[in-house]
């Protein structure tokens, strides 16, 4: 039976990629209600360059825009793309059912885990911006646990919580980082057909589209 | 006749050192919210004196005082505390008298420009942030003229603007970067008795207290 769920946070919790694309559009328009005299369907195709050739976590993504652009005093569109786009970062919420649901499991005497890669303070940032923070009784993040998800590391934190394999589930949205090695793991698997990874392959015990669903299923397993 | 007016930033048009302050108490508020098990009052010292001993801009403040209170999985508190510290930053406004008395200025046909100490960036997201950042000619930081505020500095501006220095008034809080130099410059300066420099030595042609007192005060110059 299970008794413990660990989550992943992109894509599971909250729709990341919507945010993201909403927070560029926000600083492009703020770039030109600057000044500057580009389309912004121009400025929008030189960052996703960018962003390409630098990475997504590249810092100074809209530096480089003006410089591609050619701006010669780049300080304010810079200023206001990245007010802009803070601003709509700082505003991520839930996907709408996640509040509710996770409070539920809770009630119904589930212990609730993250489980997700990135840095620490920046997945503790998105925990505490969705306003679900305190939910968990734990919270693993790969930089702090000291390696990306995979079969050892679902391994590891199941120890570390005092649980069987067998007791505890994963719900997530990327195969190749949560159900895959989740289930290698011994864990019962769930997941989210949500955001750009849910055309991959990759089976699982249960699958949602909406979070809601889950109480029903945990169930089943 | 004085046509062009010069203004600082951090206490000439908000109060820098109040939202300072606000945004400081904020973040340690977040802090225990997150379950940081320490007075406020405690945590709010330790940040004062990593403040002192690091300077007001250092970049890891909440890290550090996570490592002076010995705290062993800081990731959640230094989330919470900057997420908490960048909203009430966010939050700036200007003195209630500025954005009106600035508008007014431009209608009386002053040009208005910005000459501030700091990093380009930095002050157009201040600027952006009060709202305020459109009623500028043109705007000075110390980072992209290449020094710091002085006599040389506010003489190579006004070069720059095609203008006579006794065209020029500068209005500022600090003597010694704003009405000294300025006045050593041939301009004429009006300093403004708010925020932490308002007990200093150092004479201008006027001084205000208010804002709104400006228009008056540069007509008889």
């Amino acid at each position: 039976m299970v008794k413990h769920i660990f989550f992943d946070i992109d894509d599971t919790l909250f729709p990341t990629s919507e945010f993201a694309e909403l927070a560029r559009r926000k600083a492009i328009r703020a770039m030109v209600e600057m000044g500057l005299e580009e389309s912004q369907e121009k400025i929008y195709a030189i960052l996703l360059k960018v962003i390409e050739e630098k990475g997504p976590n590249y810092p100074n993504q809209f530096d480089e825009v003006c410089k591609k652009l050619k701006v010669r005093e780049p300080a304010k569109y810079v200023a206001a793309a990245v007010g802009a786009y803070h601003a709509a970062k700082t505003a991520i919420q839930p996907y709408a059912e996640v509040p509710g649901t996770l409070l539920k499991l809770r009630d119904e005497g589930y212990k609730l885990y993250i489980a997700s890669n990135g840095t620490s303070v920046k997945q503790w940032d998105k925990l505490i911006l969705l306003g679900i923070s305190l939910f968990f009784e734990d919270v693993f993040i790969s930089e702090s646990v000291g390696e990306e998800k995979s079969e050892h590391f679902f391994r590891s934190v199941i120890k570390r919580i005092g649980a069987k394999p067998e007791e505890c589930a994963m719900v997530g949205d990327k195969p190749s980082i949560d159900t895959i090695p989740a289930k290698k793991a011994g864990m019962k698997t769930i997941r989210v057909l949500l955001g750009k990874h849910k055309g991959e392959k990759g089976k699982a015990n249960a699958e949602i589209t909406n979070f809601a669903q889950l109480p029903k299923i945990l169930k089943k397993l």
